[in-house]
């Protein structure tokens, strides 16, 4: 069976028009055929409405007649509406996980629940995590986790170093990823319990490439490929970051509407501007991995729109191209080895 | 005795010229006297070389002879060398705590146990807390605390509440400070043991307006006056929003510098973009009040030059003629006995 990636049309704010057009746009950029997994009535309706492009109707369409909303309690939903898009999208993904990934910017709790449900665990990692790639001024960090977790243990926090090591040098080809661990302070002295007990096993893991403590700042300037931390504290650091990002480019947007020779200057700056943006925004970054479950899983913003979208689409396609869940897995299962001696 | 502002000399990573060119700069505005603590030879040296300016000439001169480095144990500096400069503002600051206040850019840890030392804590609090504002679209937001705990209880947390709303009354005029509390989620099914227990005691807080849990993007929205979180979430979110907000600069600058009309629009755009900088710049912000030690000490950034630290003397200035000290301590004590019914 060819690669496949298995979209849940209904999942996310705007969805599913901006999850279709997501599919539209990306197309033909992709080597993975994508599965539509939502209501057949209503997929067809707004591809005809487009005009039938061939992008959209030459996708398989897994029909799915229920959605699991935003704010449903995550276990519940899964267990009342198995057949919703969402968790169909993990089943048919976990079916052939060799050379399939599913895809949601829904209800990140039930896509974590259903991952579980439908892929299960690697053995050797207690909790999965949230890992998103963060930009800087030349290249990614990815940290973790995001938001899987509101409370994690050491042994959780070691085995996210290891699975974020293993993206990094999978998917984005970094040969020894330095790995940093987020504190309140870069002296072994600062740190709170978890992170005093996190070091301390860190320090002893010879299969990675573990530099200590540091700060948050240090997320954005590009030292450091794997920079990990507490669920809790993770989302807190990337919600604040994404509202901080928003902020900036309002006032930009206002200080240049507020003069005349700023609105001049600005018909010079657009493209640079727009470039500007294009690095900043969450948009272009494309989806989270869901590390630690037994297969290819990806979270998408839940405020995705068909840009979002279809950036998530060629990076999961680029990373079923690079054989992620074989090298992931085969990968990870050599170092919980040596670890363990 | 005239209201007065005991100011570190040698703290800070730019210490002392950067902290006595702040002093020139933020003289004539200031209706308080400042008070520099340090070593005279090297203090009137600068002034001579300077060409012995009014505004600095007329400022008197605390002596002390040794310096806290910024990576110095906290505890243990204070008690080894508590004739230095750091300690020394915060004892004098306390002398007169009426219409006084200590600032300092060096080393937080020892600003927190010198205030400690020296003003003593507010009676009903067991925790002080660094609090900071952060600028949002039209307003500013506070946030407590950034660093000053590295591990916290519910009942710390709550203290953090009433001392945070209490300064946004006093120094920035808010009639009913709105709170919320940090978590990765507005669902009161979300949060960690920690904010779940404090969620349960601040809904029976009737002296607070406290609005529930709130995402870190608010901090930014200015939907809120006040945010409370623990010491470490608050460090790892102030410091990857400074990290941030530089790389956005940055990006932005390398953007213009590579494209000729880019280079052109900027000359048009540079007011803007200048007034867009100041709104984003920590040293615009001035410092962090230590809230919870009986009197008034800031804390500037390490790496604070002198507008930061004009920023922060203009600030201390208009706090100690809003008479916080009386204002704050009499109204927490109120408070207190309030919530003790």
């Amino acid at each position: 069976m060819s690669a496949r990636i298995y979209l849940d049309v209904h999942g996310g704010d705007r969805a599913p028009h901006c999850n279709l057009d997501g599919v539209l746009k990306a197309a033909p950029h992709l080597k993975s055929e994508v599965v539509l997994v939502g209501k057949p009535k209503e997929i067809q309706s707004y591809i005809k409405a487009k005009g039938s492009p061939k992008e959209l109707t030459s996708c398989l369409i897994s029909p799915s007649e229920e959605v699991i909303g935003m704010h449903e309690k995550p276990l519940e939903s899964i267990r009342k509406k198995r057949d919703a898009s969402l968790p169909m999208a993990c089943r048919l993904a976990s079916e052939n996980r060799e050379n399939s990934a599913a895809l949601s910017a829904g209800n990140s709790g039930a896509i974590l629940a259903a991952s579980l449900k439908y892929f299960g665990r690697v053995p050797e990692v207690e909790r999965p995590a949230i890992a998103v790639l963060f930009p800087t001024l030349n290249d990614r960090t990815l940290v973790l986790d995001v938001g899987a977790n509101s409370e994690n243990k050491a042994s959780h926090l070691v085995s996210f170093a290891r699975l974020g090591s293993q993206y990094m040098r999978v998917v984005e080809d970094r040969t020894h990823p330095k790995v940093g661990l987020i504190s309140n302070g870069e002296e072994t002295s600062k740190g709170n319990t978890l992170t005093q007990k996190t070091h301390e096993r860190l320090k002893e893991c010879k299969d990675l490439n573990y530099f200590g403590y540091v700060e948050g700042n240090k997320i954005f300037s590009g030292d450091f490929d794997v920079m990990i931390t507490d669920g809790f504290t993770g989302n807190a650091l990337l919600k604040t970051s994404e509202g901080l990002a928003k902020t900036i480019l309002l006032l930009l947007k206002e200080e240049i509407q507020n003069s005349l020779p700023a609105r001049l200057g600005y018909f010079f700056l657009k493209p640079a501007l727009n470039r500007f943006r294009k690095k900043v925004d969450y948009k272009e970054i494309g989806a989270a991995p869901l590390l630690g479950v037994n297969g290819l899983s990806f979270v998408a913003h839940g405020r995705s729109d068909h840009v979002a979208i279809a950036s998530a689409l060629k990076q999961i396609d680029l990373a079923i191209q690079l054989n992620l869940y074989h090298a992931f897995f085969n990968g990870k299962t050599e170092e919980a080895k040596r670890a363990q001696h």
